[in-house]
């Protein structure tokens, strides 16, 4: 009944075509759910790389330096601005991801928004992929300097004395990486979902 | 029963209404000049800063480091591997920008190939705008430390004796950032056009 009330309705005020429904609700929703799951997997990879990259700091002996014995060599990330802003940009990545967790939660509850929240998402996912790939950039050349060194400007390895701190810095960029490759597909999903909604 | 009203339905009104057009060629015409325009100035961005980058080769005098005189010392940006990935991302999105520019052209002319072709520019823009962030953010992190050093890893300054070269990474820095930023922008236009093409 309730659908031929609506076929009424249409010809009425429409006089002429029904309006278009290239996507049924449920394909809308199905895709949110992919949504969903993607910016949940974004946030544990920008939490997990995070808690990664606060707990690198490594103490060492001294006597390594030449220092007299019984003191010690710490290193700890916030020793390079890079990493600084790597964990900027990992904090706001993954305070992103929790609000747009709940957004795209909201949207399964109400497909009708879809539409507004598929371009709203693509905005801002790709405004955070800028920041955090960026990002991962700066901290992975300054980890590749302290894993290798450079001879030509006389920049000495870090990662040979202080092993475990570059071990956490590379698990928190690949984890990192991740998330990158994680807000692409993020990306290419929403944009995906908008194609679908536009007529042949 | 509903199925075959349904299709009559349709039927009836199929005869009287066009189909549908949600927006006018015109319209996406003139969006794709801006997309034209806006790949025109992130070819040149990518071109400026890949020249800049190439150029920054400086000598100085072995004796400001203690060598002999008549000594040279040379810094280029090979050095680092960090610059070799941002002249190799510099260069990859050049040649897509050329690449993207002609198809954005063809766009123009035969409008209705539209939408696919505002579906794969964002694509393919996402992917690129990821490599060129993650590159900019490489070259700049080792820049940095060029420019700062860093006491705490015994990294010395460079830029303090290669003035020249200096100059050049960081104008090739500040340029690469503005096509990133231009991509972005593309990413943006784009998904918005794809957007006004859903109907109401």
């Amino acid at each position: 009944m309730a659908s031929t009330e609506e076929v009424k309705t249409d010809t009425e005020s429409g006089k002429e075509a029904p309006p278009p429904q290239p996507v049924l609700p449920s394909t809308a929703t199905s895709w949110f759910k992919v949504d969903v799951v993607l910016r949940v997997l974004l946030f544990a990879s920008t939490v997990t790389s995070l808690v990664v990259l606060v707990t690198s700091k490594q103490s060492i002996s001294g006597r390594k330096f030449g220092l007299p014995p019984g003191s010690k060599v710490q290193i700890k990330f916030n020793n390079s601005p890079s990493f600084i802003y790597f964990l900027v940009a990992l904090a706001v990545a993954g305070l992103y991801s929790i609000v747009t967790t709940l957004a795209s939660i909201s949207v399964t509850r109400k497909p009708q928004y879809s539409t507004k929240f598929l371009l709203h998402f693509v905005f801002w996912d790709v405004l955070i992929l800028g920041i955090l790939a960026s990002a991962v950039g700066t901290a992975g050349g300054v980890a590749y300097v302290g894993l290798k060194g450079n001879d030509d400007v006389q920049w000495k390895k870090v990662c040979n004395n202080f092993d475990k701190f570059c071990r956490h810095i590379g698990a928190s960029l690949a984890v990192s990486l991740c998330a990158s490759v994680l807000l692409i597909f993020l990306i290419w999903l929403n944009v995906n979902s908008l194609h679908k909604k536009i007529p042949k």
